[in-house]
């Protein structure tokens, strides 16, 4: 009695643990065949060569294995073989009742992971993400790359192209030969218009990867907040953020860094500077600049830019920076630089006396100068690092570089062109930027036309698909000269509650822009990857939004929240599997105990 | 040894059900005051004389009680008492360890619940909903109503008075005498577009109770799918729906309809005919008219709207509705009729002779006056059905009376007005279509402003805020015959991902419009109550998306999915309570049993 009572209550708690998968493809799959590309790739790859002839996968006997001359340092270990136990995870999806075996098919029983080169404990901007992939008509799968980084995108592909049939786990022969077109290329999520929990953050790190996007740029704090802890001045978010749950502490970045970092991510963080510091200014108003009552500012604000006349500005920076430096681990930090108002400064005694005493003249021209200088000793504050530090800065550094004739900002920091000009937005286009920027010397990123927290009404992705980094007029080495770009979001109207949905698929666009071969620009012939690759991001648990009238053989999660959630999607499914465990394992012992 | 370890687990398991509520307001509290009006009301009773006396609630000893002769009737009880229940539940959110003792404070112990007049088992269109809440200095506060529904939103507007200052529940002594403005309500979500699991439709009857909304508009099938499981004819789903785990049995339908019930929303669900119709013809291909190949249509669709000509296609539906007014128990039945294309009829023989033998002449006129048939026919079928049946079309049914002279479709048909005139569909303009619908002496309900579907960059709200459904020139019968208005969503750009987030606050804006007195209008001076019951909404378990740069106490649930969930909700968290029930039962057998 106690045994049955026992077992009921078991089997209720597992039925609830496992989703009903029952779903049986109809007509639409045959009206919409044209919307779905089953097991394609994205990004597409550089070069692929694929058949028709298909190979199966036994969930129970496929292994991923590593040469035994591969993934030889501890160093590549340390990244790949938690790489390739996440990809097993996802590699199998069909529920284990619904499976039909595949004995009498042909079978492909191993993928085969070989790494020849040297592997770093973090991506970079080097990084060499290229990777080759054979899948042979029989005999073993082989991976080959020269970093952990070019494995782990190999493993995302090999992952894609599994798509299912009829119960089975099926992929097709094919040779694929990939590396991306740019080696920069992210997403900017903005923390400070709206405080984004970092399961929210994880969630992003877990759909950049399987979009083969490198670069988490994290603009962590703004005029509205400032919710980075930070050990130094406490004071920053201690009386600069929303409050004091809206706030990241260092072993939240931590956190983060090392879940980027072990899907070859790169987290650059963005502290923007001299303008965007209104919540700087809550714990240090000493920082910024006052503003007289004549200022334009002077309604909204009694504080402006940082007072950049002053030595203990720059050391405070210094301090911060370094702490940065340490917490986010990558050789870039993103200065900003952007949308500095001169107003405030022109009305501060103090910076008028700095700018005659640096002979600066109270012009646009001079505050230009003015805010160069404080940039280029920002960038000299952080060259003298222990850890090798660069800078990446909005194209306002380097037009004021333009205004005011002085080109003083080191050319290996990386100029951020994100200005348009039309009927929202009096700007540059990117396409008259770049071959300034460029012509200068600096390496340059785009973000001008992937400004994804603008929406429009319907399909908008072809959008930011067409748009190409090297659509310039430019010599080639002006076009080597850039590496890349980012997609932004920016938080004014997204929080928790929209920002994954608000993202994906939209970034995915960019993301094949960003690694696929130039030539590859028609979005009405990508549209059927991308329907399966937005039904693979729902079916992983990333909250991706419909492109059209459609479905999803696995929808987002049909009873509720947070039940559809795969294996290895990360951190917000974890204590749901310590209950479970927890349930099956007193649960057993009650039954064996009890009974 | 084994207590201990019971005792870990316990606790371990006990932390990941309860959120981590430390929150303290900070700076962003005082520069965004005029952005949160802390304990407002939306929508915004009719009238309102609110003080600043405060008195604090005490959650383990406050309560709700009907008065003796009130609720007096089984009918009464069964709505009121499980919405007291279930409003008792939301009163109350401050996490009992952030609770700060009420003694000594002015303290309001009991608010009474009073219906004096009959209740009815299903909410109407001619329901009152009425009602009049005081909070006295001392004394009970006491709700008077004429029905239970009145009684639940009264109840709605009580939670709304309460908020939160230094660990306790507050409200201010009010005087409030409200009452809908319109008594037609409502939010239209599209399930065939894309299909809405159940939990989602639940989650959104759950926000239009916590804005008064009373009617959920149901446009349940449409070209691309038909989930609607019918018992009469199976193959309407059986081969129309995307899939067949994308449907809605009859007992989710049921289930659908007795929460709405329980929320005084009525179900209205639209089975679009004779246009829209592609998915029926999966499974009754008779059913549409046969298209030849030079219909502009052939192209696409081998099979047009309805085959009119057909007394077969009349007893199909007839069978059909009869089997829909059961499941769906509301009185009106919306019947479509929405962007039917002529061509496909001209195209077909069987539809000419008809046409010819009914007199109807082969142009504009005659297929207006076609359509006009078969919705006149549907409807004389509806009238006689066993329970009183009446139908919504859409505003073509009314124009094709005005091309054909023939107003033959009942006065008390209503009119859903749609469309409008602007660089994205030629239309006619809701201020000129209205002034016709009213004078020919027609109900109407307008949408044609509150597309939800369409988004734009930044706040929108205000621009449904100020549409106005009485802003048409007419006598002061005619606004009396515009019976209130709907907010559609229709489903090409929204799934389960992003429903939720795409419709709330953004409806709100229409509930305010619809409930709250026509001269409230400035919607810079709603912003702090927006803000409010945006916030609200989000608490209460509401996906709902923010309004420019800001914070919540309470944000989206902060540790990933389904954590922050109130108590009330509805159904996606009872689950996790019976795991969290199991898991509680058993670590205590455990802890008893093995130490």
């Amino acid at each position: 009695m106690k045994l049955w009572v026992c077992c009921v209550l078991f089997a209720f708690a597992c039925q609830s643990a496992f989703a009903d998968w029952v779903r049986q493809p109809f007509w639409y799959d045959d009206a919409r065949r044209d919307k779905v590309a089953k097991g394609t790739v994205w990004p597409q790859p550089k070069n692929i060569q694929t058949t028709t002839q298909s190979l199966s996968l036994d969930p129970d006997s496929f292994s991923v294995v590593t040469s035994d001359d591969a993934a030889n340092s501890a160093v590549c270990k340390d990244v790949i073989d938690p790489g390739i136990e996440r990809y097993r995870g996802l590699l199998f999806w069909i529920p284990a009742d619904e499976r039909v075996s595949v004995s009498g098919d042909s079978v492909l029983d191993r993928l085969r992971v070989t790494i020849s080169g040297t592997c770093t404990k973090y991506p970079s901007l080097d990084s060499d993400e290229s990777y080759t992939l054979t899948v042979p008509a029989s005999g073993e799968a082989t991976l080959s790359a020269q970093t952990a980084w070019g494995a782990l995108r190999g493993l995302e592909t090999f992952s894609q192209l599994v798509y299912e049939v009829d119960g089975k786990h099926k992929l097709n022969v094919t040779t694929i030969d990939d590396e991306p077109r740019f080696p920069h290329r992210g997403v900017m999520l903005d923390t400070a218009r709206h405080f984004i929990a970092v399961p929210y953050i994880i969630q992003n790190l877990d759909a950049m990867a399987y979009n083969k996007i490198n670069v988490f740029h994290w603009h962590m704090v703004d005029d509205q907040s400032f919710p980075f802890q930070s050990t130094t001045y406490p004071d920053l978010s201690g009386k600069g953020a929303y409050t004091q749950d809206n706030v990241y502490s260092p072993e939240d970045v931590r956190s983060v860094v090392e879940y980027a970092r072990m899907r070859g991510i790169r987290v650059i963080p963005e502290f923007d500077s001299p303008g965007h510091m209104q919540s700087w200014g809550q714990g240090h108003p000493d920082l910024l600049t006052s503003c007289s009552p004549t200022s334009i500012q002077q309604d909204i604000y009694h504080l402006g830019p940082a007072n950049v006349a002053r030595n203990s500005t720059y050391d405070f920076m210094q301090r911060l920076f370094q702490e940065i430096r340490e917490v986010f681990a990558d050789e870039y930090l993103h200065l900003g630089g952007d949308e500095v108002h001169f107003q405030c400064w022109m009305s501060n005694d103090e910076i008028q006396q700095f700018m005659q005493q640096q002979g600066f003249p109270n012009t646009t021209e001079g505050f230009a100068k003015l805010e160069g200088y404080y940039i280029h000793r920002l960038i000299n504050i952080l060259k003298e690092f222990p850890k090798r530090t660069r800078g990446i800065v909005w194209q306002e550094i380097f037009d004021n570089n333009i205004i005011s004739g002085d080109f003083t900002i080191d050319l290996d920091t990386i100029i951020h062109v994100w200005q348009w000009n039309n009927s929202n937005f009096q700007g540059i286009q990117y396409w008259d930027e770049l071959p300034q920027v460029t012509a200068a010397g600096y390496r340059a990123i785009l973000s001008s036309c992937w400004y994804l927290n603008f929406i429009d009404y319907g399909r908008d992705w072809p959008k930011y698909y067409e748009c190409d980094p090297h659509n310039f007029t430019g010599s080639p080495q002006q076009k080597e000269l850039v590496i890349g770009g980012e997609a932004p979001l920016w938080a004014e109207w997204v929080d928790a509650t929209n920002v994954v949905a608000r993202l994906w698929p939209r970034a995915s666009a960019v993301a094949e822009r960003l690694w696929s071969p130039q030539n590859l620009r028609d979005a009405t012939a990508a549209s059927p990857r991308m329907e399966e690759h937005r039904c693979r991001m729902v079916r992983r648990g990333i909250r991706a939004q419909p492109q059209g009238p459609s479905y999803c053989k696995y929808e987002w999660n049909r009873a509720g929240e947070a039940n559809n959630i795969p294996t290895a999607s990360g951190a917000q499914g974890i204590m749901g599997y310590v209950q479970q465990l927890l349930l099956l394992f007193s649960c057993l012992v009650l039954t064996f105990g009890l009974c």
